[in-house]
C-alpha cells in the first residue's frame, strides 16, 4: 500500500540538518587549547542522552537545552585539563550549539522541501538556540519547534504527536526525518511516516557509522536533495 | 537617555502585519452570499477580546485561537443568517484566519529587519494559524512564537517575559511592535521596548482608527519600512 503523502516534515536537528561534530571540533582546534578537537566534540556530545534522561525520568526538573550543555561542558572541561577558561569564554563556547554548520545539502533539500511541505525543527534544543542556529546557517524553516513547546524530550510520544496536534493533522501526515534510526523508530510507534537521512560523518570522518537502511522506515534517503526527489519536491 | 538597542523584535500579527479586515472582507465578498463582507469582518472580530478573558479568567480552559474562531464564527454565521453553510464550508471559513494578506510594507520591512534583529511572532494565534500564514504571505519569521507555546494570551505578562526568557536577553532587549496601544502599555509594564505602527485602516477605509503618537512608546513608526529605517536596519 502506498503511503499517504505527507503534509508536515518534522527533521531532527543535531546531526541530521547540522554537523555538530565537526563544528566543534573546529571551534576547539581554532581556541589553539592543546586539546583534540574530535575527541572534545565526542566527549561533550557523550553527555547528551543521560542527561535527556535525568530529565524524563524526573531525576531533573525541566532544564532546557543550553543549561545541560552548560553543565556537561563543565565536565568536559575538567576532564581535558582547560577549566582555566574564563567565565565569557565559557559562555562564549557554550553557545557554539547556536552555531553549527548545516551539511552541505541541508539548505539546498530545505529550500525545494518548503515549497510543497510545511518543514519544521523537531529538536531537543531549546527555541532560542534552534532561532539562533537558523539565522545562522540560513535554514529556512517555516516553524521552530522543539521539546521547549512540549515541554518533554525525544523520545517521549509526547513530542512526535505534538506536532500533528500543532498542525491539526492525523500522525501519518507527519514525517520525520532523521539521521537516527532510534528516533525514528520512536515516530514510527506514535503513527509517524520516517525518513532515513544518510549522515556517514555524523561522528567524524574517522568513525564512519553504519547508514544501512532499515526495511521499517518510509524512506531512506543519502541527502536531502535525495529526499526532495524522493518526496517530488 | 538613549535606549539600550533591541535585540529582538517580537511582532503583534492581526491587525499590525496582516490586514485581517479587508482579508475576511475579500473572502466573505467573494462567496456571494448576500452578506456585508466588511460588517461580518467586525462582528467576527468583536468576539476576539471576550474570548480571549474567558480563557484568562479561568471561565473556559485552555483553548487554541483556531477553536475560539470556530465557537464565534457559528455565532457571528447565526447572526447574519448564512448558518445554513456546509461542514466542510464552514471549516474552510474559519481558516480564513491562516490566509490573512500581509499589509504591502510587511514583507520588504521584515526582510530588512530581519538582517540586523531576530524577529518573530507574538500572536495569541496558535503556532498552526501563524505558520500557515507566514507560508501564504511569504513572512520571513526566524521563529514563530504563540500564545500556545506560553499556554497564556496577551495581555498575560508571561507572554511578555516569555519571549525575553526563550531568548535568554533582558525585557529591555525585546522590542514589541503592534499597531494597538494596550499591547504596547502590557509590554512596557514588563519592561520591553514598545514601537507603535499606524495601521489606520484596520478596521476598513470607512472606519479610520485614531493613530496618535503615545509618547510613552520607544517609537512610533508609519510602517515597517520606516519601522526598519528607524531601527538602522
Amino acid at each position: 500500500m502506498k503511503p499517504i503523502a505527507p503534509r508536515v516534515l518534522a527533521f531532527d536537528v543535531f546531526g541530521t540538518v547540522v554537523d555538530w561534530h565537526g563544528s566543534i571540533r573546529r571551534e576547539i582546534d581554532a581556541m589553539e587549547l592543546g586539546v583534540d578537537g574530535a575527541a572534545f566534540a565526542l566527549a561533550w556530545r557523550a553527555g547528551y542522552q543521560p542527561a535527556m534522561r535525568r530529565v524524563m525520568s524526573g531525576k531533573l526538573g525541566w532544564t532546557l537545552l543550553d543549561e545541560l550543555h552548560r553543565i556537561m561542558l563543565d565536565e568536559v572541561l575538567n576532564t581535558f585539563g582547560i577549566a582555566h577558561l574564563s567565565a565569557a569564554e565559557k559562555a562564549h563556547l557554550n553557545k557554539v550549539w547556536h552555531r553549527l554548520d548545516p551539511w552541505p545539502d541541508a539548505v539546498p533539500g530545505l529550500t525545494r522541501l518548503k515549497q510543497r511541505y510545511i518543514i519544521c525543527s523537531l529538536s531537543n534544543g531549546n527555541i532560542g538556540l534552534l532561532t539562533h542556529m537558523a539565522k545562522h546557517g540560513g535554514l529556512p524553516w517555516d516553524c521552530v519547534l522543539s521539546a521547549e513547546v512540549f515541554k518533554a524530550y525525544k523520545p517521549d510520544p509526547s513530542v512526535y504527536l505534538g506536532v500533528a496536534r500543532v498542525f491539526d493533522v492525523a500522525p501519518a501526515a507527519v514525517m520525520l526525518v532523521a539521521a537516527h534510526q532510534d528516533d525514528l523508530a520512536a515516530a514510527r510507534a506514535c503513527g509517524l511516516q520516517s525518513a532515513y537521512v544518510e549522515r556517514p560523518a555524523e561522528f567524524g570522518v574517522d568513525r564512519l557509522k553504519d547508514v544501512s537502511p532499515d526495511p521499517a522506515n518510509t524512506l531512506h534517503a543519502c541527502n536531502f536533495i535525495d529526499l526532495a526527489d524522493q518526496l517530488g519536491a
